[in-house]
């Protein structure tokens, strides 16, 4: 019988870029599942366009994490959350029974199998430092070499008006070449949906991971597995009897 | 001329424990505030009664960023944010143009002066690996011996009906003898609002960080020094223009 | 069409176990493998009966380069080097152009996105100190807790003679209540090839990584993802004119 | 009733900057001391005119330490050691009950929560890797960015005779720029004493913490929390009956 | 009575460099070794010429450990592993009683004692992610800058063709220029037979070590103190019963 | 010719414990040499008895960098300081041009080549937080088990009043049982010099490493192999001209 996955957006993709964006990275995902792996991308209700700081993040994070625990009450098997800088993942993980993927997470650890030190290229022209915070915080800063961030608006990504392609090649080559990288990491799931990693490290001559696909993999690796998140590591969270949260 | 420095609390205390508990401790800042800063204590409009969760943390963190944004609009000259787990904070800085002091931060930084490693005391008895992570995302892992947990509800603090006091006191001396602390740091605001520290430390032989204190002077020390955080760090959120943002 | 991963054996099991225990692992591969990806269990052709040092594993590292090469001539698309220590990995990575996955590795990396802390249970009383310098070789020692060995003979396991599951459960409830790990992994492929990480992580209370499906799963993830391993990190090992070279 | 606050040169600056320099020096402080906090500037008796190198430190350090205790029998209710490289600091914690800051650790530490990577501006050309050792020990190196130096003499700029601000701003740019800064340290008390972090951070855009005033704030801090610093640490050092010894 | 030290070569040099190679390496030796130790250089029996990548030092292993077991049963008191890559090093250790010094570890820990910061020069190019392991797994990185590579093969400088003294010095002056070095480290063997540490110092001006001298003074070091390695860290290999071992 | 080596004591041990005690400890030294090294053990000319603080440590520098520059007028070709805290170091590397090798940086380093992790045997009880901070100073921190403290007065080890052996071996052991140790380093001269750790290794069973020996083979290494350290690292300290300073 087949897994279902949400694949939950950061966004309400269907109000900021249009419902057909939304079903292209749906398609996007169908795409690269395993058989018997089915996936659905489900924006959010409600939100900014997309998250480009951690105000957009915060912001975005009830209802990422409202998204799900509908996603587990509407039987799915995993969720992944789809950004890389994975908002919501702990509170989501203590929320939850079924097991929950951060994209961010997923491709950082990936890009580890594939060379000694990975580098991040980023939408956001000022973002290593956050980045940075992220890296140390995950424990893999040895394996680090740099965030290198573009200055493009990801809302014109994501609505088409803007291919960030040549730009992320050649920040790519900056980092190989200046940084030390071995390896590269896409730090945005706009880019990591127009599908040209292949291009890309063709291009550049190094692996890129698009944690799209990084996630998705992790997700089917962990439900094939028979694995579950660790509860010493996220205590399920006691239900609290206060009108404002966000389950009522 | 005074400053004002806006102390946010992290739940609706008003509601939960009622406004005397948040008098109570406005009054316990303005009596450790030095000579020249007025300070207030403001709830949060709602929530839940207490942050003991990633998803407590984040849930609360939308109300945790509007008040640090009416607290500017307000006049405020510094905002601290009451919680150990700096909820909110980086957004926090991203949003506004006052200094915002993380109270779990400024503690552990504050602890560094004091000893070569430190241990927390938490209130929640599963909470290491979560703090661990914290610790590691500031870089000062290698000053820090452990976090110990007592499995203490804090809206029962905050209400008065429970007194950790002895726990306190008992955790903390076996973050000494066993984990190699020479200095602690109480991971908790309704503990330190209780105002024993000065006990604790005389019971436990080592130094005992309160971290409304410490969050209370790094902004004094902050103001005093005609400091900012750095707009490299955490750079201006940009304006959205999206209904359901939090502006609105 | 199929993808053909290669699992490379790192001792002759057909000698030493028997044909049948070969057989039996190439099952449980195959049990496990995504629809798609056709796996084979290759051994050695001569060597020791199990790896157990890292003399094992320096005198088992020819055939089991020389095996990675001949599955790569063969046409396989991956190859996996079914050994906790990752013996030769490196030396493939550089010697052929199909990915080459350790098993250690893709087991450690995995367990990273289940909890905050690892444990390794080893089958070998004395390897904490080369588990540890494993770790630290990879940089993740900021989230590795311990490795805890048990004493217990491999070619004994890998023939059926003697059964694990106790100890390492055992094993295991001591890491976590002693170490502080919040997820396990299991260091030795024949423990892996039981196929009891399920009773395990029921008994133990936390996930428990199994490396031979952590690698299988790496395996399909990177040819999946259309990746391949960076050539900056693994340079292609030029030829070179000498008989005792492995090529000859 | 006011504290009392010493803060101890390391030179004796009124035989070798005059005795105006240090009444300059004294006034600086008390024009940023919070009210209730009477602070002194002591020179020491004797020694080099400036510490710039691990030499001048040792040298300085007996006449440093014999200040400590000074103001302690004098009755001070606190020590700042006025050096960034915090010479004599664990000494003086050994030997004396008042709480004795760093000024060196308290200005890093106030960087920590200013931004995410802090550099250290250093007169003496070539202190970099002994700057590196120092906040290596204290830990933080993974928040550190880099020393720069510029060779200018300290005795020059605390007699007046060179303008270091110029060099200080151009210096600072690099560390921003080259070395990704987010926020800045003066790594000289001579610099810190003109005056010129506002204008500097104006002129750099980033945050600049001039130590003076960080430790000045750090013993303001303690005192106010009633905090002392760990005996665990620092244990009381004995006595000892030798005639050459510093209390004789 | 004199102590024997076996220098084992990581190549059959009498073969691809000719036997006056070996013995100019022997003399080298014998001209700086302490009186009271007696240094025979001794090549493997076969293999390739050089190793310059991880396959090389994987084929190569064999008969590295072979030799060593053959200087133990020949009655050597101590042996040396003459690659700065360490090949075969703990499983030596595991496999005889008497000491076994690497090159590379005994030039980088005598390296740490002579500056802050150390670079490697390596003939190779593209061997820095490889170096940059090395390093992590010893511990060590916080103390290094990098490691540069030069591109020259390594068999013509052994059989002479090729003089990288100039190539050297130049990739040594940019380590310390553009890197932070404070002491430099030889990374090959056939660098360091050729004997130009001192000229090289002199034209650098830093450091230089030789791994020849240094493992050769780590050697006399252990046996003149009466040390052992530690046997918790590299227990005794179990001999093994089977046919292709080593042994036999 | 021979070379002249200066083992530098730290304490006037020909007033404190008689001039038999000094005398003893030269031919301690002597017995370790190598054919073609003069050792020449000085005590320093005043100071206290001991050093068993930072305190003690301050209190002796001048003294201790007096006597290395001394010793370089002497005609001396390398000096060590003989104390495990490495007090005055840096300073006497820039104040001569002789090697100076630093007696708990040469044993620790040493005894990284014997085992993965090593614990330090101190005679001071509560001396475990100032170790941890040398240790992190050298950047040696992912290598080190513990430090361990007995609480035996230096003085009456160095007048022979009290035997510490019984006391090394029983923390020895807790080291290796407790604290996962590979190796020992003894943390004390007075220990050191008498003479038992080969009686030590063989009772607790792991690598006894005494820093009097690995002090003199360091500088036996450095002037065999022609070395210096860097002057990068050391830059020549400046001569100053007020009277107080050492040279006058």
């Amino acid at each position: 019988m087949s897994k279902r996955i949400v694949y939950q957006l950061v966004a309400p993709l269907h109000l900021t870029a249009g419902p057909a964006e939304v079903e292209r990275r749906q398609e996007f995902l169908r795409a690269h599942a395993a058989p018997g792996f089915v996936l659905e991308a489900w924006p959010t209700r409600q939100g900014r366009a997309a998250i480009e700081s951690d105000t957009d993040a915060l912001l975005a994070s009830p209802e990422i994490l409202a998204g799900v625990c509908r996603a587990q009450k509407g039987g799915a098997d995993a969720a992944i959350i789809g950004c890389f800088g994975d908002p919501a993942l702990e509170a989501a993980r203590e929320s939850v029974d079924i097991p929950v993927v951060g994209a961010g997470e997923a491709a950082m650890l990936l890009a580890l199998q594939l060379g000694y030190r990975f580098s991040v290229i980023s939408p956001i022209a000022q973002g290593a430092g956050r980045r940075d915070a992220h890296v140390r915080r995950l424990g893999l800063e040895s394996r680090y070499a740099s965030t290198r961030g573009l200055g493009i608006d990801i809302a014109s990504m994501a609505n088409g008006s803007v291919d960030p392609r040549a730009a992320v090649i050649e920040a790519g080559r900056k980092c190989v070449e200046e940084d030390g990288a071995d390896v590269l990491v896409l730090g945005c799931m706009s880019f990591s949906f127009l599908g040209f990693t292949g291009e890309a490290q063709r291009e550049i001559g190094v692996p890129v991971v698009n944690p799209v696909i990084a996630a998705l993999k992790a997700a089917e690796t962990i439900l094939a597995h028979g694995l579950h998140f660790s509860r010493r590591s996220w205590p399920k969270a006691a239900p609290k009897p206060h009108p404002q949260s966000i389950e009522e």
